[in-house]
């Protein structure tokens, strides 16, 4: 008799393969495995649905973690998957679970900041929901949110041809990220406070909005597990193949800092860093220009193309030498 | 310097309090205190919008707990305030917070809990999240719902002169929880499977649209905390007071055989056990018979009457002499 097989001993995303085999389909356009579900209603919209958690000791220690920042981040990181639909938020939902030992004051100023971050793109926090916990804080964040039917993008729509772009520089999440742990294992540091730091991500929204809404942008995800992982998402959904240009890639200014002492390349961290939570969208090349000139102050950086399917993945190496992307990314399992 | 104040001191309801006044208002019809948030539609119906967490060691323990109705109960939580509102559900993400050594068999079990659940009510599980964690499993669900606009009903309609009708026996679930801890501290057993086993209340979908839409309820909730607590939310949100009469009061059997070994009268397992899950209403004393008629098979058990807000909420006690009804119920924290 074969040992009880473990969730890692699968993984995440076999994991999430089988759960949307037992809930099977349902009348959702989009749904388990997408960045947000995408409900269909009477109405000229479709309704975008999203949840994502945070867990203290895995997405943030409490000792480093300012409450208020804590709490734009568990909204921030939903609002990225709205935005990777070309979506508005509207209303937010929480969940806590929460030691009954936590000051009053870190979960006043937590929610502070999720107001305040939810405020920034009109959105409201209606409803929640908060029970008791001798293990991790745990932060679940449902939001909600709308897009003109015809403006809805997926991860799924990638021609043969279009150029991939990012909205923001790669690397810097995992950077702080792993200089962090690095420094507290060490403990040799008198202040890690600005490294360790919980980071909010800048939620997507209007870039997010505008690539849809001016049909620039064929298919569009969030850069949340790295973008060598979240790229083949893209791919694998749109069922193509493409080639990541190293040289084009926007490393963080603090992943080229970082990646020496962390016995690693620069651009290691910007494709498999992860938590980046820019978005990564496959366009037109006759439309990148005009894409750039209506994101304005939001950079918009070509990082390669989308191929044929039987191209397969690729990495073209500085120099022009193309291998296959190496799987990577950031893994929950 | 007065101590750092922690959640403990303040206890659920008021960090409930604390928390709304820090979000602040919102367009929604209905928000965070009440079931679900209820929030405007351009269409003829309000759109429903819940979330409830189960926690490992809070809510149930992995020993004593059969994981398909496990997710069969995370689901009916959800879908009781989904009733409470006379709605129908349409669609739920889950979130979990597991253990990277958790059983894969139990996760794929859980879910197919879920999923015969919330397709007995015709609503599809639409996405979700998988998060890490070394703690306590956590298994929070978003369930949304519909109720056409002039059908939908809240916590604070009742009227003075209402019956307060609900749609089952109380005290059941609390006399399994207790018993079960009771048990598990004596180590005296040789199965507590029977006794400690999640139990997974039925949600009373059709009884909440069926007062709902055909007009007979005032106000309504779901008796979670216990239905002394939910009284007074009731009676709170209505600006009413309220008499409960102890000898009306549809004790279940199991709380009745129960409760001399707890050392407390079952009639407290039915006032404050909670998780009962049953639908409190207010409904017109005309309308009695006829709601009795309309629900057929489920029962509607008249618990007291809604009396004028100077008269406080009371207990009417067996012989007749009205008491204030004790404080109590079910608190998180």
């Amino acid at each position: 008799m074969s040992p009880e097989r473990l969730v890692s001993d699968v993984g995440e995303f076999a994991l999430i393969e089988r759960i949307s085999r037992i809930v099977g389909r349902s009348n959702a356009i989009a749904g388990i495995g997408d960045d947000a579900a995408v409900l269909d209603t009477d109405g000229p919209e479709y309704q975008l649905a999203t949840v994502d958690m945070l867990v203290e000791s895995v997405h943030f220690d409490m000792d480093s973690t300012d409450a208020f920042d804590l709490g734009r981040r568990a909204i921030a990181i939903n609002l990225s998957d709205i935005a990777a639909c070309g979506g508005l938020p509207t209303v937010a939902l929480t969940s806590l679970a929460l030691s009954p030992t936590m000051p009053l004051g870190f979960v006043e100023s937590m929610y502070s900041g999720m107001k305040q971050e939810a405020s920034r793109f009109h959105a409201a926090i209606v409803g929640g929901n908060i029970a008791k916990t001798s293990g991790p804080l745990c932060i679940d964040v449902a939001l909600l949110g709308r897009v003109p039917k015809p403006e809805l993008v997926l991860r799924s729509g990638a021609r043969v041809g279009d150029v991939l772009v990012v909205t923001g520089v790669l690397g810097a999440a995992a950077a702080a990220r792993l200089e962090g742990r690095r420094a507290q294992m060490l403990t040799m540091v008198e202040s890690t406070s600005s490294l360790a730091r919980v980071s909010v991500p800048e939620p997507r929204i209007e870039a997010g909005r505008l690539l849809a809404s001016l049909h620039f942008a064929h298919a569009m995800l969030d850069v949340s597990d790295g973008l060598a992982a979240d790229l083949r998402h893209l791919t694998g959904s749109s069922g193509v193949g493409a080639v990541v240009r190293e040289e084009s890639l926007p490393v963080s200014i603090s992943a080229r800092r970082v990646a020496p002492s962390l016995g690693c390349a620069p651009v290691d961290l910007a494709l498999f860093g992860g938590e980046d939570y820019e978005l990564l969208a496959a366009i037109p090349e006759s439309s990148v220009e005009a894409a750039r000139h209506a994101l304005g102050a939001t950079p918009l950086y070509e990082v390669g193309t989308v191929l044929a399917p039987d191209q397969g993945v690729l990495l073209e190496q500085t120099g022009g030498k193309r291998i296959p992307l190496p799987e990577g990314g950031w893994k929950h399992f």
